[in-house]
Formats: C-alpha cells, structure tokens, sequence
C-alpha cells in the first residue's frame, strides 16, 4: 500500500481531505501479484517488489494501491501494474472481478492486518505478465521466485504479514501451494 | 443501497462529511442475498424485500448496505441483515470473504451501474437464513421466490439494474438459473 | 459431448469397453468457453461452436470432451480446443483448476440435465483466445457473439439446456450477464 | 480415498468390473473438510479423521469417498459425511458446487500427486457440521484442530500430500491460512 506513502494520491484528493476520509470511512484498495504461466497456464513463478525501507531494510510486496473515486478496478490494476512493472509488462488483467481472496486492515494495534494510517479493504488478483518488467520508483528490483522459493521463511518475512499471507492465498487458489 | 437514503450513517460521520467522503473516494458496500436452502443444500428460494418507493412505485431489493469505518465485512454482513430482517433470521454467514460478485456503481449519468449519490464498491454474497424474517422499517415484506419466479420479467423489473444482475449472478453461482 | 458420439475415444478404450465403463460410473467431462477480450480484460465476445446434427437441425454448443485415462484436465482442455479451434487459436488456459460450473448430466429421463449416454460430470472454464480459430471436423464455424447477442432466445434455444445455463453461468461468472 | 479399498463399491460394480474401470478412466471423488464456525461465520476449527493404517501408523485424513453411478455430488457428499460422521453430525451441504479446489491424482510414481490404484479426480468442498461427530468404522477419532494447530509439521506429516495441500487450500480459501 505505498502509494499513498509516496504521495501517488490522484488530483481530487488534498493531504487534508485524504486524512478526513482516512479516519472516516474504509479506503478500497487492490492488491496484484504478477506471475509467469508455463505453456498450459500452470503457474510457474510469481514476481515480488524488492524495496529498501527508510530504515535500510529490505521489504517484498505485491503490487498494490488504492482505487480513486471515478476509477474503475480494471482502471486501478493497470495503473498500479504500469507504475510499479512499467508500460512494457503486459499484464492480462483478470476476465472477473472477483478476487482470489479478500483483505481487511486496520488501524487498531493488535488487529491480524494492521495497517497504521487507515482502515483498508483489498480485492486481490492474480495477474499473468508476458511482457518485460521495469521497475520502477522505489522498487530496487523484481524478484521471480517458484511457489517453493517463495514459500520459504526469508521470503515470507520479507513480504510482512499481510502479503504474506495473500501470497499463500494466491498459491492455493492456483493449485501450486505444497 | 438504501441505509444512506434513510439516514443510517452511524455515529461516525455527519451528513457534512458524508457529502465530503462521497466526492473524494469510492465507497464500499455489501449485498446479501437472503436464500432457504433445501436439506442436502441446494438453493430452493430467494428472498427479496419489498418497498414502496417515495413515489409510490413498489421496489424489490437485496439486503445492501456501507461497511461503517473499523467495522469488519461480517460485522457490516450482520448488521444490515438484523436490521432488514430482524433478530430472528438466523443468518448463516459465508465462510469465505470472497464474494460471488463484485459491483461498480458510478455517479456518472450513462455508467452501466449507476448510483446518483457516490462511486460505490460492493461485495456480494449468499446467505441462507434458518429462522423467521421480520422485515422492518421500510419494507413492506420480505418475499420468498424460486429461481424461476426471481427470473421473471417483473421481478427483475422491480429490481432494478443492479440488483436484477446481482440476482442472475447469485443464482448462476449456485448453479440454480436456467 | 461430441466427441464420444464423433468417435474420439482415444486408444485405451474399446466400444465394448466404453459401454461397460459407461454403466459403471460418472464419466468425468471439460467444457471450455472461447471468449475474446478487450484490452483491460473485459470479456467482449463468447465464441459458440455451430454445429449440423444428423436431423438437418442447427445446433450450438461450447468446446466439450472426456478427460481420458492419463491425461491431466489442462491437457484435456488443450486438446479439445485444438481439436475444435484449430492449432492457431492460442487459447489461454486457466491459471486455476477450481471451474467457474460443475455440471451433472444423468441418463434418466426427467433430469433437469440428460445425457441419454451416460451419467457425466463436466467442469466448465471461460478460455480466452488470441488466435484465429479454424473450426474443424463437423464443426460448421465459429460464430463470436457478444452477451447481449448470447443471451437471445434464437441462441439459447440452439445450445440446449446444459449449455445455454452455461454460457449463463459463465456470462455471470465475468460480470456481463444483464 | 479409503471407501474403495474398504470395499464400500456400491451395488453396481464388481471388483472385477472396479479393476477393469480403474484402468480405462479417471474416478470422480469428493474430499469434504468437515468445520466449526463461529457465530459469524468465521472458521475456527476444522475436523480431521484419525486411523491407524495397516502398518499401525497414525494417518489423517478428509472426508473422502467414490462418486458412484446415477448419484449427484450432493448425495455423494451426504453418504460420505454420514459414513465418516455419524447420523448426528449435521453437516451443512455447499451452497454451491464449484469446489474451493479440484485434486488430480495419478497412477504414475513420481506424480505430485500419487494413487497407485487409480488415475482419480475430486472436488473438494469445506462443510459445517452443527451437531455431533461420531466417527465409525476404521476411524479411531475425530480430531478438531485450529488453523495453526492444523499447519503445524506433525499434522501436515500425518495427512500425506494430497490431503495436506487440500487443508492448506481450505484455510486460504476461507482467509485463515496465516
């Protein structure tokens, strides 16, 4: 959920309003986790954001950011895709709405999913990728890990618990998850 | 969409700073579709509540409703169910978050969904009810219908685009349309 | 189900075994549905198969085969897209096994739906395609249609009962049912 | 998969007839992972046979049996529950049949997934049970496990792969894989 972090928040919305709406209502986000399909569309890798945190160390997520009132989902996947891969990705964005799994965030310490600025909602995708991944603004790099790789301690910690946890969602959901 | 239209805005937020939230983010909603299920659990009926709208034309409606700020999916579930269907419903809440639809409603004149108020989000899900519905405040009854009945021209009709699209989703995913 | 009835049965299955194997148990079945799509993924058209039968009547159908002894359902689904669409179609398999229908198909008179053959039971997935498809056997083309065209009753009066719920399910599944 | 080889065929097929099927097509199951909810509707436990296999080693297991002729997934479910559970244990059957996931398992060693007496296919369902369980014939016990409890190495060990992938898929599919 960086993008509201690094400033990303659509024209319509000042600082001071973002903080009004933030501590009134729940903030919809989507979350996106690229993947690389084998001939037969059997998942084969997932790629992970490599990023430093403002305390040096290092995290892994998902693609993922808030919807803008007037965007459409579709909308929303294909511009936090394009911002976080670049425009030559190819991301084939998902035939349905309906999204592998469902996440719920809070601002009250101690919650499952906690998320300190705000009370998010997050519809999350998986989404294939043909293309060349570029990224982008403060992502160092993009990781593309098996399901096995991806299942180990090192990876999951790096991911925090929420992504964590989707990305164990997103391998059950494709079948790949051992 | 009806808890907004009739004041139900919970304690957290006043008619000023709906109006502000309206116009700044989407907001999210949950649609329950109240269902009896015969014994090995297939879906016998449906149940839809019935209205008469400020000029006089009478209007069918699932239960629907916003997720009020640090209130979760289930509790947001819970809570419009009681109140459309009263304390007796025995609701059956969905093991899952993932619905089995997801609208977009827009304020612009022309979107395929349109809501006038606000750019709304909504998650949809099936809920059987085991026990006796009591529907209240506005609604004049709650009507049970086979999916053949829901599938009518009048029915859909009276239910207008959203929801009469919601109802066909609801009946594919349980595999009863025909 | 035309392949069976075409002759189809693969090597390891006589007609005599076939016969037996088919008063025994649920004869395990694919569907697939050709859909192309827009550009953020959108389903824009469904692709119907326009068939002849023996009477001189039209019929419609989807993509449909037995999964043989041995083969996985992802290579069943190539296999009987290849066979209908032809080897330049580039259908997309699913990234996830889970089906957007399971159909239940029994040779008893009566059943809501009947296979006078056999008892079968069919996983149903929407398979986006790139490729031109050359329809082939006695398949007499390939007919794009959006799902307002689909859901004409001239359409669905010429896929019979199971498959015309299908395309419903599946137009529902996508979020284009209306 | 135990109802075969505990000889539970059904009237209709010999273990000769059994033999020659087995050989030529895949096998329909079902898997069923019997759960406690709480009051709404979130998962908090899941059930899990214990039987001590014929070596005497401890083994866990799902729900799971034979789709048999002429019978729908939903009596297959029932019969399979009723004869692992008891008369009393009330469970409360999908309201849809699309499964939260779809097994494949092979003959072929080295196969991810192994059956050595069959090429099987099965759907997997998760299923309340509101009453009593009391678990008969080769079961020894019937062991209510949290999701942690669930996801702990020795559990995972005794439920042998395929089993212990489909409650990995069960617990991401109702959001409580953690």
């Amino acid at each position: 959920m960086s993008d509201i972090a690094s400033g990303d928040l659509g024209p319509w919305l000042s600082p001071e309003d973002l903080d009004l709406v933030r501590r009134k209502v729940p903030i919809l986000y989507i979350d996106a986790l690229p993947v690389r399909l084998g001939e037969r569309g059997e998942l084969e890798t997932i790629g992970l954001l490599l990023r430093a945190t403002a305390e040096g160390r290092i995290s892994r997520a998902l693609v993922s950011g808030r919807v803008l009132y007037h965007e459409t989902i579709r909308e929303a996947l294909e511009r936090h895709l394009e911002k976080d891969l670049g425009p030559m990705a190819l991301p084939q964005l998902p035939t349905s709405l309906v999204p592998f799994a469902v996440g719920e965030y809070f601002p009250t310490p101690g919650s499952p999913f906690h998320d300190p600025r705000q009370h998010a909602v997050s519809l999350a995708y998986v989404v294939p990728v043909a293309g060349d991944c570029q990224p982008r603004n403060d992502t160092l790099e993009m990781t593309w890990l098996t399901p096995a790789e991806a299942m180990t301690p090192e990876i999951l910690d790096d991911l925090g618990d929420g992504h964590a946890v989707l990305v164990k969602q997103a391998l059950a959901a494709t079948g790949t998850i051992r």
